[in-house]
């Protein structure tokens, strides 16, 4: 394998010009080239040029529409509801965020709830410029299929992450974002594809039993972190993201489809 | 041991009578003999008349106001704050819960903030409770320092639990309320009381080390459920509960302090 250094304008260019070529209109290649980029450069390679693959197969495809503009509505003093209108999740919280910081401001807590937009991908982006507004903020999205509750063997909720951030005057925001599976979805792909183990108790092959075999795991299933505890989390990631928006619950998705856009919800 | 066998009546009125005993007032002990009383029908052994010794004692102490009323202020259109003047939680929430409730309706989403209040205890009633008004729930508050970060040997945050509420139409709602550590505390003091072990991981014992023996946990440190994860979650209740209300964080209440009463977040 040979090894190729980039800076973080290239990495910036290189996902642009891709995005664009496969569909993509100027404003969604570059929120969207801008993500990528800020994730190498924060260390997430899980969230950074690893998952251009599966933007450009999902704008082939036609599922994901690069070109789309999403449609911002509130439906109450304190809720706004984003439709994507299956345009990638950036755009969606490039227009929705705006409108959610000034709600939360006027009325002291809001939310924000998307549907219908793909790849949310890491959250800490958008929770870390919320804070940086001086709000605190909390997220979550579902996902397709792919962790089993505690006690079961069948995948049922997704690796349904939550992020939250917390404002420091003149300090960095405290910014966390976590799958609520024992890993994320991107880690144990990387794992398979280098070839290394990971933790035992981090998912079950697909007969079922514990396994440490990231190839093997991708074929069964992950668990959630921490037990029936962490289980009961991601049940409310489901229905925070999903129940309350009317959009897909992870088990709804079809396993192999590219969304992985459920809506965050915060404040 | 001689066990004694009490209905759910003589449960309230021994619970009733030893508050009115000890200087609560006739609103108070009620409030408060139906929360223990619905805590032993529900099975929750850690927050029934096992409480009530500790209930005494702060209100002998004086550290407890058996008498008090709490105040209630909309402080932003969609925030209520609730200053407890050192009355028992329930009392508080008796009297801001209908206003979240009522806050909730108008808006779309609202929080109560609470702070001078002892003894949040078990979060599930009042949960369920907005539950049965057609409201998602999220409910949390800090403690006393008993659980050491992820990695760390030493208490930094409280047992930290958090409740969620679910509501479904002509069902029973779903709802969870769970300590962030790997167990209550109060289930650790019922372990050590009963002379039976907890399970590996559960805490450290007063030299740093992993401990199943409940009685060395308890002169020890607890862990947080789910590592580092877990962990995370711990900190964000102590931000949620102590930093945003004005509350003590855990860290700063004393270690014997009966006081657990942080705030909850709902909405």
């Amino acid at each position: 394998m040979k090894t190729l250094s980039l800076t973080l304008d290239e990495i910036f260019e290189l996902a642009k010009k891709t995005l664009l070529a496969n569909g993509c209109d100027e404003e969604t290649a570059t929120i969207l080239a801008d993500l990528i980029m800020k994730a190498e450069r924060d260390g997430s390679l899980s969230h950074g040029l690893f998952r251009l693959p599966a933007y450009v197969s999902g704008l082939k495809s036609g599922k994901i529409n690069g070109k789309a503009r999403p449609e911002v509505k509130k439906i109450s003093p304190s809720i706004i509801k984003v439709s994507g209108n299956n345009c990638l999740a950036p755009m969606v919280l490039n227009k929705g965020l705006p409108e959610l910081i000034k709600t939360a401001k006027e009325n002291g807590v809001a939310v924000l709830a998307i549907n219908n937009s793909h790849h949310m991908a890491a959250m800490w982006p958008e929770t870390e410029a919320v804070a940086e507004e001086g709000l605190v903020t909390f997220a979550c999205t579902s996902y397709k299929p792919a962790v089993a509750p505690a006690g079961a063997i069948k995948p049922l909720f997704g690796t349904n992450p939550i992020s939250f951030s917390w404002p420091r005057p003149n300090k960095t925001s405290l910014v966390f974002d976590m799958a609520t599976s024992t890993l994320a979805m991107g880690d144990v792909q990387i794992a398979a594809r280098e070839g290394h183990p990971v933790p035992h108790g981090t998912g079950l092959g697909p007969d079922g039993k514990p396994s440490d075999d990231p190839a093997e795991i991708l074929k069964g299933v992950l668990l959630p972190f921490g037990g029936y505890k962490g289980s009961a989390i991601s049940l409310m990631v489901e229905l925070l993201s999903a129940g309350m928006t009317g959009e897909s619950f992870s088990y709804e998705a079809e396993k192999n489809d590219n969304n992985d856009g459920g809506p965050p919800k915060g404040g």
